[in-house]
């Protein structure tokens, strides 16, 4: 049995290490990581230049490559025949930081797991639901009771889950809510700023304002200290708008 | 009335142009897109340096700028207050080759749709369906067509259209199809080379190989030479996996 790992904060990460730990009683892992970090680099594929791929020590053993690339990357060279060929299940992260409702979209781990699911492997992505957090080890325990769960039962093609587990010790945590994507307001705020030039430059921040609090969401399931599960589909037409674009007639011929 | 465009290929593309330039009979157009190709580089937001834009000279008049950063960052900045705030719809493309089943993940021009969806915009992607196109006046003209729909009917929270046109004359277009998205095979072919100081390096490539040919999926009718019309929902919950996962009796307490 072989895990494929990878994750956007960086193959030195600490979440990364934890779930390579915990993740390794289960067989053989192979971490394949980005170089540095690579946060909120979406679904983004290097096509246009050439990718290394360094092997590294792991601190708790098994095969690591520090990568040039994306998570994306990641994925597609460790499912190759050049690091072993596919594997088993590919696990993302753990990430440090929440990927819950829309944010899932700007997601480099989120984006290795989509990968993987494309690739037609069984995958989840787990992120630890605070930018503080240290503690990595019930996050990490939870991975290996779910990659138990999703090897032994699969999952459907293009589909994958996305978890997101409260920063809160084992004993905080309220159980596993199985939920849908919500929603999470942000106020969007862009600073505008002058370089020591007289030039402008802009920053992209934005504050977390509000979220959707319907409780099956996994912003509200996270929010009340229980491990957040959505099932995530590759397929994202919208069936409801597909009926009602029919009385658009949108007859155009040229 | 007043439209912001964006793409991937960079504000320079032909593409970009020849979609303002149809767009401007409608009202105000602003081109806000990136400083160069960023292809492929899907929902990546830039979140850890600052961006700059600067205004650009547009060939068919109307206001540009020239960013920095991706095409989200491109529609962050374009609907923000410091150019202008929020337009009435935002358009991304003309994208120069296909952005078809899965690969609209990958797709800088679908992410500027996607994100301007994220903001409660209406909005949508455009591309032309093949990499060697140089006539971009049906698509163009299409874009108008469609953009005049959507500013009269509106689209529903979290969700815009995926619209793929046939790189043939206006003449061999055979009508619009309402469509879900369907599925690209590759061969995932990564080839490694050796440099000149005898390091080892990847390049990433893959030959389509085959397509689902269900009628009602956007590349059959691409294949088809009809313009292909994907609504496409933010909301990625897999509701059937979500229903199954319930007999998996995740009852994980730490």
């Amino acid at each position: 049995m072989r895990v494929l790992v990878t994750n956007d904060d960086g193959v030195r990460a600490p979440g990364l290490l934890a779930l390579c730990e915990s993740l390794s009683a289960l067989g053989e892992v192979v971490a394949v990581a980005p170089d540095r970090p690579r946060s909120a680099c979406g679904h983004a594929i290097t096509l246009h230049k050439p990718l290394r791929a360094v092997p590294v020590e792991m601190p708790g053993g098994g095969r690591g490559f520090a990568c040039s690339g994306t998570p994306v990357d990641c994925v597609a060279l460790g499912t190759s025949e050049h690091l072993g060929g596919p594997p088993d299940l590919v696990v993302s992260g753990i990430n440090l930081g929440p990927n819950l409702g829309q944010d899932m979209t700007y997601s480099g781990t989120v984006a290795g797991a989509v990968e993987a699911a494309i690739c037609g492997l069984p995958s989840f992505a787990i992120s630890i639901a605070s930018y503080e957090a240290d503690d990595f080890a019930p996050a990490a325990r939870f991975a290996r009771y779910l990659a138990e769960a999703v090897l032994a039962r699969g999952l459907p093609p293009e589909t994958f889950l996305n978890v997101n587990v409260p920063a809160v010790a084992s004993g905080g945590i309220a159980g596993v809510a199985l939920t849908r994507k919500g929603t999470i307001r942000y106020d969007n705020r862009i600073e505008l700023r002058t370089d020591p030039r007289g030039m402008n430059y802009y920053w992209l921040t934005g504050e977390r304002v509000d979220y959707e609090d319907h409780p099956d969401t996994d912003v509200a399931a996270v929010a009340l200290n229980r491990i957040s599960v959505t099932p995530v589909s590759l397929d994202m037409t919208d069936r409801k708008l597909l009926a009602d674009l029919k009385g658009w007639d949108l007859s155009w011929t040229g």
